[in-house]
């Protein structure tokens, strides 16, 4: 029981030190050599406990999907909310969390990696849809979310949000990104889906303009 | 100079069996043997032309992009049609042309490979919007696309085209690939790029259930 608890905590110590060093180096730059000196470490401790610098990351990802999917689970209980604005608390849980979005810089290096990039496409296509797609339901059923398109809706937020939204794949300055999330609101109010409000659109173009290279993020 | 026709000659004959063995077997089942066989030529024959299968592949897709391109041009040069009948006209030659439809079926396959899937969407994320926007910004010039998303409209264009239609990344029946396609119609129509009017809406339903897996198409 003590041994499992240390064993836990250890790998809580992992991750949460290369979280941070994630974010602030880079994943390129983080060597595992860093995570060890950061925790004072041996190289066995951390084996033990991961395979690879890959295998870290996996893991930071899978957590957080993990809170994405209790927050979704929470929201889905409430009885005070509608379902767009269900919907609208999980979109700002992305665009608007610090901690996520460190986690997203983190990721932005690793996105150049062929094979990890393929499978958050997939990721993208398929997973993330499907929670997207059960408020959608709902705002159907309750009137907040008016779309004959639910299945189309849950991809297009899935695919767009990841990925056309994102300064890595597509450059943006801040009027760009702007733009580009009005576009998207035009779009998705124009099939029932009026997730992004002012107050969201803003909140957005805050977030996403936040995970712009420095420079670009300065001169806009 | 004969020998120039001759060394030409014999590339285009390669890449006409290759696109035409990629088509009825499929990239990953057409091996350079079956080529040879198909051709009666040597291995040292086809080798002095290309490296590999992939470069095969690579350039019937650089053909198939100077077909596109060579359109793009033509069609910019008329001065019988508006930038809108122009873009309808480019969508038209990528949903309805067999030829067209034989090479990316040749592709899909090959699409799994995490590679040449990165390649893929970087094109579609940069050079392909660029030939969109040109027509695009013909259109804002001439009123028939009326669009204050100039550049947001050519890259979803290009995005959801490539990607976000195709049965391969998105599984669907015919009834859903309709559905996907009014939705994307609804949206670009609603940021001032109609180019999907009912006529085009059907043929790319029709060209795009062509892409399916056989069992799917047929069941739909």
């Amino acid at each position: 029981m003590a041994h499992h608890t240390h064993h836990e905590d250890t790998e809580r110590r992992i991750l949460d030190s290369a979280r941070r060093l994630f974010a602030e180096k880079g994943y390129e730059k983080t060597s595992i050599q860093d995570i060890l000196n950061d925790l004072g470490l041996s190289k066995g401790g951390l084996y033990h406990h991961f395979k690879s610098k890959e295998a870290i990351l996996d893991q930071l990802n899978a957590d957080e999907w993990a809170v994405t999917s209790r927050l979704l689970d929470e929201l889905i209980e409430r009885d005070d909310m509608s379902a767009l604005e269900k919907l609208r608390a999980l979109v700002i849980s992305a665009v608007d969390a610090p901690d996520h979005l460190d986690l997203v810089r983190s990721q932005l290096a690793l996105l150049k990696d062929p094979a990890f990039f393929t499978a958050n496409m997939r990721f993208w296509s398929t997973r993330l849809p499907e929670s997207f797609r059960s408020l959608i339901d709902m705002g159907v059923q309750d009137g907040s979310i008016p779309t004959a398109y639910p299945e189309e809706a849950a991809q297009l937020l899935s695919l767009l949000g990841n990925y056309w939204l994102m300064p890595c794949f597509y450059p943006a300055d801040r009027t760009d990104m702007e733009r580009r999330i009005r576009c998207l609101a035009t779009m998705l109010d124009a099939i029932g889906v009026p997730v992004f409000d002012e107050t969201l659109i803003l909140r957005a173009v805050k977030g996403l303009t936040a995970l712009m290279p420095e420079g670009e993020a300065a001169s806009a």
